[in-house]
């Protein structure tokens, strides 16, 4: 069901690869949601991933770029005016790697320049995104910006690794730039804190088949999917939440508010039965 | 601009008094957006307040009900059923009271029956509502329940008095509930936090006028206004957020993560200026 | 080992029960250190726990009083100041019991007559406290008061019921009169969320050793116990803090700030084990 | 007043410039407990502080190291435990810089050179020092780290600029060093979130007296100061605190805690006199 929510409103979205790509998903919704949108990801990305046959099928422009090339978010952000005549409404930044969970450097081994990668694609990139966009006025009065987060940011996991601090200062870089492009421009950004989602880049750490189960019994209303995640994207575009800024907002069914849950208890005491046998 | 994202949804506004009321933006919002909505309170508010002229303008039921009463709420419950022919789909939850706010009973010499009764008013009464409502399974699956809550939950504002205790209370309700309901009935409930408006009810307090601009100045988006906070409301009775729960959402233009801002501190530092003289 | 560091102080120690206790632990401690120290607890806790030999055998005044009862607070305060020779320094608040939880009423069927009393006892009565005192000016400059909380305040724990709300309102209290008597009296007021500790009243929640090994393994230090529980408490009673207030402190080997650790992670993968069996 | 809280306990501080620094007070107060120290700066500080005069005048060992160097890291861990015979049992991290503060960028106009230098000194330098000592097991068992942190890593104070990043992330380190350091060696990692402090660093931010003025007027108990925060450092490193872990720690007189305080607004409104005339 659409409701044209996003008429009229020209966006970016970052990060895109496949069909399990949560931009991906938004993507989609922008368009049933009637908004003009251009792709981007890194050109490594672009060849594995699938976006390119969907950019296509959708005739919408692909512009490739490296989210922490200040010259490559210029490009991107000048080209997308171009095609669109005008000023951008809002943006999608879901990007994020981390060398050191990738050659299974444990954090109390990190490799130091793997973390100022991490920190640069997943963190900083989306200052660069802020500060040129900001600088090449490229978005209209009462735009949104979103950022996709963890909850790790706040709360440990194991095996999440340099992600976390790099998740933990993207949110805060939603809130030092909120402040100061909500003052001057009227724009409003924030982050979604996701459930754990099973895309290609969730599937590559470490034992997070368990994490999803796990958050999944946790959530009264189990885990929140890539899908869903784009509903509250649109929202977040629209224009139903134009005072909604600096802020980190949990998506999750419910997980960031339990301490233990039923459902959760109940299948973690059946390891005990297992081990009285 | 409507969208229709309420289309066929079922609702009760507790709480609208006037046309200052937020709960009156979101009745007017929900109609806009399509859904059939019951109103309520109690009946000094009706008598004292405009919401049976827009009850009658609209053509709308409006049962009178005090909240704190149950069998109140179950008549109002079943009449709501009666009256759409079926369960409801979301709840907006504006009740708030404190006898010791308005009889100027400071903190530190509270009236412990007035507290009772902020309490049993502000707070309790939410869990009421949806204790009567699952007992008489009254809500649909994947409805949407909003209480109304300010930042005073979590960080003391002089003069708020032991509203604050109450609203923190009331969070905890939306929490300890939305886990109940979440996982039996996949029900959301969720807690908007709203900047300080200029109600009927928050002109009652002393020095919130101050209050106001001051936030204003903190906020970089300014103060939300109670149709702004009309239009979250819309987004979290929607399907477009199916997967929020349990959670506290500031709608505050930024309030709850600012510091201390320029034009805050611009002001506050001309103060002295007076003093010099 | 002891450090003096409570030498000259003097204070009241409410809810020691038997030598689970916490407040028994905090009370130990306090004589470890060279303070004076007043108990307290209600005449029915008295004639079931303990606390009698316990005072008798270190020379320390017990005074029957109900923490919900303002006389009876009225009383305790100006018998301790008698026996003090002047005012006190130091207040452990530990005290909750909820009806709905020993009656096995569940969230959505709470009795709503328990549910005051739950308020009352585990919540209010902390506020009566600090009003009977500052009416009486009964505590010195740069005095120091405890409550003692759960993370349930924040977080959802299945069973943990009403008290979850009573304890968000707690941790409210502290903060909301943190304010004023420190503005006036330079007192501080704060909140020790502790691990789940087998107390005998801990232990009378349903599930709660389920919840005792999960949250050990969750935690990286394991439990804090009662007695570890006492050490931060004489900290925040002691000069070296005069500066913390209002907040709600954590002591729980990092529980609070874990999403999820190996240990139990591990543990509840053992479950799907026996499933396959 | 002392109490051999530290007696028999060995540590690192880092960061002491001269008297006005809060790493110079908790290494006073750390002599002044009974511990054995050592002193740590950068050359560059060194020679313009005063330490080396401290050092020498307390007998204590100062050794250089830039503690954005691993290999600097690992020769003041060596030599450290060296001096002391065996492993060390505390270290204060106090080490913030930021270019882009000093040199006047503003945060919609970072150098993205010098965020990564903001970066490497004031967030990963915490992170290399834990795992240097965590590779060369230089610290005993329930050992306790600590850095100070300030509130802007959760809420935006304009004109602190990329240092909020900073500090997010130094608190998250600290979570996430926090849980494997603690399951494995019982090592417990916090922060300080400290009121402003008239240090050397503090006074080079525009506008910080203002904010100063403010934050102690909002603070029911006043700004904390130096002095006091050293207080709070001796417990955190004690034995009585021995399960406190991944924790951010306001000690701030309750600004934290506080919405608006009487005094701020009270401050706040004379602003308005001056413009009536």
């Amino acid at each position: 069901m659409a409701y044209n929510l996003l008429k009229g409103k020209k966006g970016i979205i970052f990060g895109a690869l496949n069909e399990m790509s949560i931009a991906w998903k938004v993507a989609e919704k922008c368009l049933e949601e009637g908004a003009q949108i251009v792709l981007t990801n890194t050109p490594l990305s672009i060849r594995m991933g699938k976006v390119e046959a969907f950019a296509e099928k959708n005739h919408i422009p692909l512009i490739p770029a490296d989210a922490t090339n200040v010259e490559d978010l210029n490009h991107l952000l000048k080209e997308s005016m171009r095609h669109f005549g005008g000023k951008i409404d809002f943006i999608l930044h879901s990007v994020a790697m981390s060398l050191n969970v990738r050659k299974k450097r444990s954090y109390d081994d990190l490799d130091y320049d793997f973390l100022q990668k991490t920190l640069d694609i997943s963190a900083i990139s989306f200052h660069k995104v802020l500060q040129c966009a900001k600088k090449l006025d490229a978005i209209n009065e009462w735009g949104s910006v979103v950022a996709l987060s963890y909850v790790a940011a706040q709360r440990t996991m194991y095996e999440y690794n340099d992600m976390a601090d790099a998740k933990a200062m993207l949110e805060s870089i939603a809130r030092s730039f909120g402040y100061i492009y909500g003052r001057e421009k009227k724009i409003r950004i924030n982050t979604i804190s996701q459930s754990p989602t099973m895309t290609t880049a969730g599937s590559g750490i470490k034992g997070f088949d368990s994490l999803v189960d796990f958050a999944d019994r946790m959530s009264p209303l189990g885990n929140a999917t890539a899908e869903e995640c784009a509903g509250y994207c649109i929202c977040l575009f629209s224009d139903l939440t134009r005072k909604i800024t600096m802020q980190n907002l949990y998506h999750d069914g419910g997980f960031s508010s339990m301490g233990m849950s039923y459902r959760a208890m109940h299948q973690y005491n059946k390891s005990f039965d297992t081990e009285k046998d």
